[in-house]
């Protein structure tokens, strides 16, 4: 519906030759900008702008067939606890999805590249509507791939390169790690520790940086007080023990997951420490385990979350009751700290049907 | 290629027609034959064996359009401990069936017959190729309704009705209790006590039906030993309670579930009794619960239960690189004793980070 006279509805090729560019770099601006050079992404961005381009708007109208499928990836299953809530994001999408009418196909890919195979694939041989993409990540190109080829897709994870393109759901994971460090330096802990994951990631970052931040504000430096690597909890063990040994002891721990989280129990068992308001250990993710062992964690809204995916992603198909909308929408939502045995003081919640102490084994 | 003249391929009309019963008796005799009287059942076999019919044939020959979709069923997320089994057998199938050219389509259902209204609405909307079951239980609606539309499925979980119509895999649960109980006897255990669900589930008399064999083989009553109410930690934990506080209290216990071990463990800790080889505690399932508290668990082997899975459905479906069998087959495999701190004196293996105590809580 565009007035101006001779323009016509604007598509990626127009784009592209207003800005004398190829697709594939304005298929970049939109998803993967850190890949464009400054001055030709802003040439690009103009022409989005004076073109009134909006991506999703070209893909309905060259759509005519609708399958009513989602595509979602189903990760790897891991150690059972890190990757979990992916598993129940799955559950939820599916139950609100068959709500909107749609069904979910899964599929399982090693890495990118094999995860765009997959979307190849699957628009040829059973014509999926749209995508649901998990685990956004630093120069992810799977979201240009997409746009590229007019594939609606809706993202569960900020595209992490800071463009705004598309639309996406996610989790303020640093208001979560912020308010749990800052709740400890209201409780008089000033060394709190993070065990997180390596620098890159878009998550462990985020998760991370909230720490930080709540760190500097109770007035210590946290350079010391970081450990990083991959996750696990035999990583999250052996982190924790080379902060127990080092020069700045911990007196709290704040994990980017329950798998470290249980990691840092152990090295405190070790030791004969008892996790709980003397030594706080905090993880992420709200997992079985965490229930189970009476971990302190913070819970993702994951039903919300699926809700708000399928909600923009009807309005990207145009079969939101609500009516339709092709402009990016966004919404970061918040974490909720659930407060158990291992820290910050409150009653124990959910099943805390063992406290942790010390690591010996029992012998017959 | 039936080579007695003018007969030709038996379908469930001509079945029907020749035992004079309707088609839906003779669907049922397939799959849920505790419905139908026995001399009529016998009538419908008897009229099976003669006209050489082979339901999946059928199905097989009627069919022309291959979508080269499965369907199977999400179950509800539950506690994420007891129902995570199975989304770890739906990553492994659907990462099998991928190998076979096989798309994975997910669904949801609150029950029998809202999974039944599943199947008519996916057959007619996606031309799903089969489907895969879970869950199977006494009386099950879905495998005859299935047979009775020519539909290709396997089951993964045996028909509990007896009947042997259909291709499935299962693990054989009562193998796994058996074997577990026998090793307790072996180390001088007598009051081993057995969590299970309330009876009438396949799965869960299974499992118990193992641990009495065991108990009654090593000259003790079951009768004062066994608890049983719905699956979930505080159930467990209740019903542990019960048994240590009767006439009969326990030495030992063996449980239908990690869920309901977990609660066990719970009121040992309550009484400030430790689980370990002193007073073993083996659940069911191998959870990421079981490996994170260093709980002893029965393992399903779940990549070989997919494996097989979609061997029988491409072996139905002709699609079998190794031939094709229209003869229903059937795996029972054995789950495997995973020994951890709780149980059998082996040496903790997996992740053994804390072993559990009393169950004071830390105060500050």
């Amino acid at each position: 519906m565009d007035d101006r006279p001779g323009v016509g509805r604007p598509t990626l090729e127009t784009v592209a030759r207003r800005a004398r560019v190829s697709r594939q770099t304005v298929s970049n601006v939109l998803n993967s900008p850190h890949l464009v050079h400054p001055e030709t992404r802003s040439r690009v961005e103009r022409a989005i702008e004076v073109l009134r381009y909006r991506p999703h708007q070209a893909a309905r109208s060259l759509r005519t067939h609708r399958s009513r499928l989602i595509g979602v990836r189903m990760e790897a299953f891991g150690d059972g606890i890190n990757g979990s809530i992916l598993d129940r994001f799955i559950h939820a999408l599916t139950e609100v999805a068959e709500g909107h009418g749609y069904r979910v196909l899964v599929y399982t890919a090693a890495d990118d590249a094999s995860e765009i195979a997959a979307y190849e694939d699957l628009l040829g041989t059973h014509e999926i509507d749209a995508f649901i993409l998990t685990s956004t990540h630093r120069a992810d190109p799977r979201t240009a791939w997409l746009a590229s080829r007019n594939t609606p897709f809706v993202t569960f994870g900020r595209p992490w390169d800071g463009t705004e393109h598309h639309s996406w759901v996610d989790v303020d994971g640093a208001a979560g790690t912020r308010e749990a460090t800052r709740r400890l330096c209201a409780l008089g802990h000033q060394r709190i520790a993070f065990l997180g994951w390596p620098e890159g990631s878009g998550v462990g970052d985020d998760r991370r940086a909230g720490w930080e931040d709540a760190l500097r504000g109770c007035g210590w430096d946290p350079a010391a007080l970081v450990v990083a690597g991959p996750d696990g909890v035999d990583e999250g063990r052996e982190g924790a023990h080379r902060l127990l040994d080092g020069a700045v002891p911990p007196t709290a721990f704040v994990c980017a997951s329950d798998s470290l989280a249980l990691g840092a129990i152990g090295a405190l068992s070790d030791l004969g420490l008892v996790p709980g308001p003397d030594l706080p250990v905090i993880g992420f993710d709200d997992t079985a385990v965490a229930r189970a062992i009476g971990l302190t964690s913070l819970a993702q809204p994951l039903g919300q979350a699926a809700q708000l995916c399928v909600n923009l992603m009807a309005a990207l198909l145009g079969t939101d009751p609500d009516g339709t909308s092709t402009r990016p929408a966004h919404h970061l939502l918040r974490p909720e700290l659930v407060v158990r045995a291992t820290g910050l003081g409150g009653p124990p919640t959910g099943h805390p049907t063992a406290t942790i102490t010390s690591a010996r084994t029992p012998t017959s």
